[in-house]
């Protein structure tokens, strides 16, 4: 078993709508990306470059648009079911980092918007990698909120143990570990909330190559014991 | 801003009750420990070390016994809360490796368990290192699992934005990253669950040395809109 390095991206301008956030990506990468290497990079930046950014009087109703379903009110907050099926608070929408008087939203499809930005890393660099959007995102029964995967594009979701055996030869069935959320946690690591660091690379991590989404990492509701 | 390494602790052997968990662990180092080095250990061999296992028959009874409430029940399974406070699958009790006909139960006191391997690794090394003892949690609106923190010793849990400015200078105020369990989540990636590697090394990370522990990470009942 191989270590895993965590490597910040530092130097990335200021993102506006439009910019081709590959290109900016890789002219910041302090070192070549590698085969298997994933960089996992901020929502806010991608939204930005989508240009889901309102302004900020549309806060409150950005966030109810944004939901099909709000699950719980909080004083000005809502924790609402998104568009995409993830549950977080306000629908995702934010006003950290982004320019005064506005918010952003979730990107419309994430998923999406991860496969672009893997095309053009593959465009500039030659190299396949795998992409992950993140956020920042609360927990039901846990204090603090840790980054999760949004967005996935080039890496299978999971790592399945079902059907392999532990040390002692038993069955292992019923782990199937959410990898990309946890790829999405440690590069968070990295970048921090007040600084401009707003992409990773996460370098020797046990990931399979594969079409994986954060679509498939929403629970179906008719599995959900909690919405 | 550093990198990050997540180095895997590999050859430890089979753990029993009563050994001497640090002493062990110690042994196994690939390097040297260092400064402000942060090290996982498995709730599995934490719980081994310390004979909180059962026989195989008493599993159901068991889950139920080291709760203090059941939220659901699906199938043979529970989702409780432990006596601790976190809400997870079966409270905790879980088969596997562990020898045949057995099941582990969650420590008594997981964050006593990481300030004693704190102290043991720390007369060993004589280097303050923090110490988190992790376990596989689902959640409750995302398919997988993640290993968040179960025991924390010698750092603060959370990573505090509140107070602190964005790039644009404006405050932010509800950011309170549990980074404990991102730390806890990096390092199963170089765990894994197939193999015998139960502790790892995580270093570089962003951490402040602390009186940080996992009962902070419990949402007190009165803030929890899910339980």
């Amino acid at each position: 078993v191989n270590e895993i390095r965590i490597i910040p991206i530092e130097g990335v301008p200021e993102v506006g709508t439009g910019d081709d956030l590959g290109k900016l990506l890789f002219a910041a990468l302090p070192e070549p990306l590698q085969d298997k290497d994933v960089l996992v990079v901020t929502q806010k930046v991608v939204s930005k470059a989508e240009g889901r950014v309102v302004p900020d009087r549309d806060r409150q109703r950005a966030a109810v648009e944004e939901s099909t379903r709000v699950l719980r009110r909080f004083g000005d907050m809502i924790i609402s079911e998104t568009r995409h099926g993830f549950v977080c608070a306000n629908s995702g929408v934010d006003a950290s980092n982004v320019a005064e008087g506005t918010v952003a939203l979730l990107p419309l499809d994430p998923d999406l918007s991860a496969r672009r930005l893997r095309a053009q890393l593959r465009h500039h660099s030659g190299v396949e990698v795998a992409v992950i959007v993140s956020d920042t995102f609360g927990r039901a029964w846990r204090r603090g909120q840790t980054d999760v995967a949004i967005g996935v594009a080039g890496v299978e979701s999971f790592l399945d143990y079902r059907g392999t055996s532990d040390v002692f030869g038993r069955e292992l069935n019923a782990t199937q570990i959410a990898v990309v959320d946890e790829i999405a946690g440690a590069a968070e690591m990295v970048m921090g909330k007040a600084e401009s660091i707003c992409a990773a690379i996460v370098r020797g991590a046990r990931i399979t190559f594969g079409t994986g989404s954060a679509a498939q990492l929403v629970r179906p509701h008719n599995e959900d014991l909690f919405r």
